[in-house]
């Protein structure tokens, strides 16, 4: 079973890398990180990069994509080539899966149409205009879609997915060596919990306000 | 100020990933990821390479040093050439810290001598051999010295580590950007919560096996 993570420009890390923790350590499965070119990948702060090992195009049929969100997916709404890429993996996909806004790029393939899916909190609402249903829930299931919320989720959409695959027993030991026993120092980290100017701060300056 | 993040071959991911995300987007802070020599550095699982942008020696007194751990670890306890490193950056950083069996390597660097740290928690008794004085709690802060419990605890260690250095509001405002509102699928993160008999299984077989 091959599992195909999708990188592009300014990308977020953890959207990526809490889903290669997780759903990677699926038995058997190999886990490559594609783009449209080999090479290194950076993230939106510049400050790290990880390397794309292979081409969209030498990774046509992947039986679980993932695809990552971050400030660099705006642009990625108009690469044609990318969103062709989506479309085409996703026709013969086992799962097809998201976390943060990378569920923008799945809506804008067109293949969350009339489906329930979730986002970043901050973008939410932008499902609506690609005919999709979005919902407050950190991890949706919508038949072979699995969209996360934002970027930690990835954790969360990971360990779901590797339990519905591999069993539950599985997922268990993979959250027991990842010691994934959340202790936050805070709990702010919904738009519901958080210090509600904190949540105006950022609804009014985010790229994705609706006015 | 300057974070610095070791890379070494056959690091886990999310140990590095899981502070970079958080602690580094404190205000103003550069964060680099260093090795003994720059370029590509593999994960254990050999699919994902994050890239050294610095070496080591170009990057002699970082004002926050960030150790990862992973299967990696081990050989690096006897590079003295990183011990060194470590011994350096640490006479002049901030805060000296680390996440999963990194903690390790700063016991072996003998920089946890007397103090109460954690690790890994298939781990954690190795800490007594090098003076340290092991707990259970997820992340533990003495003097300057965080320590994190395994791979997903960096998520913790730095959100704590940025309230205390920015403020709890920051602190919050990046719990809220990376959605980190945990709601694993399963209840099984730690030892004393995990099925008994795979606690059993990988103390059976774990490197870090005490017999």
């Amino acid at each position: 079973m091959q599992i195909a993570i999708v990188l592009f420009d300014r990308f977020t890390a953890l959207d990526a890398v809490g889903p290669y923790e997780t759903l990677g350590r699926l038995p058997g499965a190999q886990t490559v990180f594609v783009a449209e070119r080999t090479g290194p990948v950076r993230t939106e702060t510049g400050a790290l990069a990880i390397t794309a090992d292979r081409t969209l195009a030498e990774t046509p049929a992947p039986d679980i994509v993932v695809v990552p969100g971050g400030p660099g997916q705006t642009p990625q709404m108009e690469n044609e080539p990318l969103l062709d890429w989506l479309r085409a993996a996703d026709a013969s996909s086992t799962w097809t899966t998201s976390v943060c806004t990378g569920s923008l790029l799945l809506a804008a393939a067109g293949l969350l149409e009339g489906r329930r899916a979730t986002s970043h909190w901050l973008a939410l609402d932008h499902l609506r205009r690609y005919g999709a249903e979005p919902t407050g829930e950190r991890v949706v299931t919508d038949g072979k879609y699995v969209t996360a919320a934002g970027v930690s989720s990835g954790i969360d959409m990971g360990l779901t997915l590797l339990g519905r695959i591999a069993g539950d027993e599985h997922a268990q030991a993979v959250q027991l060596l990842t010691e994934y026993d959340p202790q936050p120092p805070y709990d702010a980290g919904s738009p519901q919990k958080a210090p509600a100017h904190l949540v105006e701060e950022f609804r009014s300056k985010s790229r994705f306000s609706l006015t």
